[in-house]
């Protein structure tokens, strides 16, 4: 069974290995575009389905039965790590996250709480546990992830989405020593959280740090956030599974994300696919990066972008084909069936 | 009185000639931040203000006067020539710009008219004379704006501001010859308006893409922006005026960004202001780019992120000082009139 896994095409490309076809799985791959998630979802809240194992284990599997993805990964969200931290969270309809508690002093930082992930995140573990139990004798790699600690800062510090960051940036640029206080607790608890995933079963770690190209230039990213990244990413080491290293935004210091870590580095749309292989370098795997705006079209052009993608792949091994970021709830179930079977069927070799 | 004004330093580093002191003005430094501003914002609704020559010429001159920039920038918006083309307009408090008659369709786009400058924007071009009057006797140039095409175009599709530009993109996607035929019209519009900016009495003129590299990768720029950008710079020529081309979130295509045109590039602040120039080629003057967070924190680390920007500069002539966006309305005042003193007085040679 272990070796089925490891033979799995989702993890030989990580390893930059030959594969049968290109391996394929999509960001946010269980959610809202799916009948059978909004039908669950009409019941119970999300923080619900998140904290009930067998829920949340139900709509990791959605996606792979009904279109057979090569990997699976768990439902959850990046933001429940900071509950048990001591921030007070809520999902609010049509407002997105809430945080009603939000950081504001060297005091907030102080108290902050670095619980293990068997406390914290107990639930996220046990669905792990579930949906391996499930996957794995079909062959199925299941990807566990976390937020990445600026990203989790942002939200922790805004108290919700945030536009321009102001209030982070402001306390990141005016109390250095706060901050590395705030990203060394948050590294920490991710860190432990993912080594845990692993353990509980999952066979590859995706770390998000979804705002930090849109939030940080440059030499922002090298000095307040990599060094971060960088600990989780030497941490991970010790998990002995492909990490993938994901961000946005990053497009013109993707030599800089790479310099963090991670087995995969996730491309985001921004860039074309070879240009950003090419600054990352070719001893790394890539994931990516069809625009999710894309899967609004018709077939047609979705599949010229497709090809676009995979064109640029340029034969190498270690690419693991998936959006430049989230799928949007509105695109229709037939599009992405017909994706999923197009990139598995038409990368043979 | 015309030489006064050719030989502003603003001007003069346009044309990458050799300056007395480096020029700063602020993005949106006519604005909320100030609270001769809010006065005049508290009794008359945005589209009034604007409406208005007289309260536009006058706020226009508010940041001159309180801080002494090197170049004033005509208080408008870039919104309002959609009206005259036929989309119904509000700013709603809180909100921001709404349209009440997005376009979604060819029709729409067949419908939409290209009134000229005169008819559409004849209340800014009236300000531009009141301005003009009052800042040519005193060597101080005036910049007239406008949207670039794609951003104007992403408001009028989407009805208002967008996260992921999903139904602009769409529509881009599946119907380039509706696409083609919009944003042609905006190319015409926008061209003709900051061509009669120019007769008006501007000295100089922006085009704002500020969604641009947001909302598209390098291909979709090439492919979808970067022609009808061109056909503005193109047709600017007979303004005979330096302009300059802004756009944010792309600094990974900044070439491609200046082979749009303009005499200076607008440089946001995800990007070292040497890499960017180098990258945009040192034929062009260069406008940029403190981070406008910076600006809420301490004159200390204010100071210490200036003196990066200007380092940056190499004693190269062509750098215009600005931020890499808009100024935040929560910027205190004296942090302006520092900065604005603190950049003339220390690039004196």
């Amino acid at each position: 069974m272990t070796n089925l896994l490891q033979n799995s095409n989702f993890l030989r490309a990580c390893r930059r290995e030959a594969v049968d076809h290109t391996p394929i799985w999509l960001m946010r791959q269980a959610g809202r575009y799916m009948p059978e998630y909004r039908a669950i979802r009409a019941k119970h809240t999300m923080l619900d389905v998140i904290r009930t194992p067998e829920l949340a284990a139900e709509i990791t599997l959605q996606p792979i039965n009904a279109f057979g993805m090569d990997a699976a990964i768990i439902f959850s969200d990046i933001l429940p790590p900071l509950v048990g931290m001591g921030l007070e969270l809520e999902f609010v309809k049509g407002e997105g996250p809430v945080i009603y508690n939000p950081i504001s002093t060297t005091a907030d930082i102080e108290k902050l709480q670095t619980p293990p992930a068997e406390e914290n995140m107990g639930f996220t573990l046990e669905a792990i546990r579930l949906v391996t139990a499930e996957l794995t004798p079909r062959g199925v790699p299941l990807i566990g992830f976390a937020g990445a600690p600026f990203t989790l800062a942002s939200y922790a510090i805004e108290g919700g989405s945030s536009k321009n960051y102001e209030k982070t940036k402001a306390l990141m640029y005016q109390f250095p020593e706060a901050w590395d206080m705030l990203m060394r607790k948050l590294a920490i608890v991710q860190a432990d959280y993912l080594r845990k995933q692993a353990q509980a079963g999952a066979s590859a770690l995706q770390l998000f740090d979804s705002w930090a190209g849109l939030a940080l230039g440059t030499q922002d990213y090298v000095r307040y956030i990599r060094p971060y990244n960088q600990l989780i990413f030497t941490e991970l080491e010790k998990a002995n599974v492909p990490t993938i290293n994901f961000s946005t935004g990053t497009a013109h210091y993707l030599d800089e994300v790479a310099a963090c870590g991670g087995t995969v580095i996730g491309v985001d749309w921004r860039i074309p696919l070879d240009v950003a292989w090419e600054k990352v370098g070719y001893d790394r795997a890539v994931q990516g990066n069809l625009d999710p705006t894309v899967l609004l079209t018709e077939w047609e052009f979705v599949q010229e972008r497709v090809d676009d993608v995979l064109g640029r792949v340029n034969g190498r091994s270690g690419h693991i084909f998936n959006l430049g970021h989230g799928i949007f709830p509105t695109v229709p179930t037939d599009t992405v069936k017909r994706l999923v079977a197009y990139v598995q069927e038409n990368t043979q070799r």
